[in-house]
């Protein structure tokens, strides 16, 4: 019998294994029985792990986020200012997405069209999530002074709104090669969030 | 012989049966077929005036995006102040897309995985042309006082940018029939994106 740690290491390799494989020849191409091939494991195992082929993508996706809200929890903590952790939280949020998918190139439209429905009912959950780690770094910059008296659950959730845009889901083939534009456009809209635009 | 306004006619007539036909049945299903019988014409006509499905489906979006811009003019000349032209300018190119597509419903994820990588790439037009309206209102601010000093091209795209995320193709079905929620959240975010976070 497998303990604990052996399932997580077969369940972390089914999903390593749908990573490069959904880089390389895209979602519709890939069949659970080249998942099974790439992992060395029979197609029966894979199963035991995952229901459908869209449910390992889903969880492919599941673990980017763990990744983001890892990435988060570490620059709240920061000894910097609550307006330069902010914005860096900011900037990160979309560059940490950006980095694991650059290599899908081409085939990630084919993904993103094919899971859509379920996708954008997940994504619901990832903002609760993520709104959460910014609500508490706004609610403690707010005691201390550094930000305008605000509902924090309710800024969180607009700062994450307003940066959507940014996150691979949006953006073209094309601007998913631009990592420096990418950055400069996260960095300017981090900069209008925190100054605001009406002259003082 | 036809005169130019009988051509826009029959253009604007298979605009209006392809936005009934998207509605009722999605897009997979539609055929030009269905089209030509919808507006009482032969196919023949219907591909004198479009290329294929796609480009129908497109120069239908094109048609929303002109009403869009049009609405956007018109705010922009009112007499109210520069805050609340700008405020109503955000919340109202959320909600002219959103009222454009309320009777899809279901059909809408269909039609927007299917063209999305062509109308991601007439985005970019699009957010040209809209950013272009803002940075002639955020200029006559920046003049008259009421906005600070800022680079108004670089602003009116983060100013997009923010709002883009409450847009039809990034909402779930679920969120596509909650018009007084989007309503709120495009107003929290305008409300940010003039205030700003940092405390004065």
């Amino acid at each position: 019998m497998k303990d604990a740690t052996q399932i997580r290491d077969v369940k972390g390799a089914i999903l390593d294994a749908a990573d490069r494989l959904l880089a390389r020849s895209g979602y519709k191409k890939m069949t659970i029985d080249d998942l099974a091939a790439e992992v060395g494991i029979g197609k029966g195992s894979v199963y035991l792990h995952f229901s459908s082929k869209e449910e390992i993508a889903l969880s492919h996706i599941d673990a980017v986020i763990e990744r983001v809200k890892t990435r988060l929890h570490e620059i709240a903590q920061k000894k910097t200012s609550y307006e330069s952790r902010l914005k860096e939280m900011l900037i990160e949020r979309v560059l940490c997405r950006f980095d694991s998918v650059q290599h899908y190139t081409q085939s990630l439209n084919d993904i993103l069209s094919k899971i859509r429905p379920s996708l954008l009912e997940r994504r619901k959950r990832y903002f609760e999530e993520e709104a959460r780690i910014f609500a508490a770094l706004l609610r403690d910059g707010v005691n201390d002074g550094a930000f305008a008296r605000i509902n924090v659950e309710d800024i969180a959730r607009s700062l994450l709104l307003a940066t959507n845009s940014l996150l691979p889901y949006s953006l073209s083939t094309q601007e998913l090669g631009e990592r420096n534009e990418i950055e400069k456009r996260a960095s300017a809209l981090a900069d209008l969030l925190l100054k605001g635009l009406i002259a003082r």
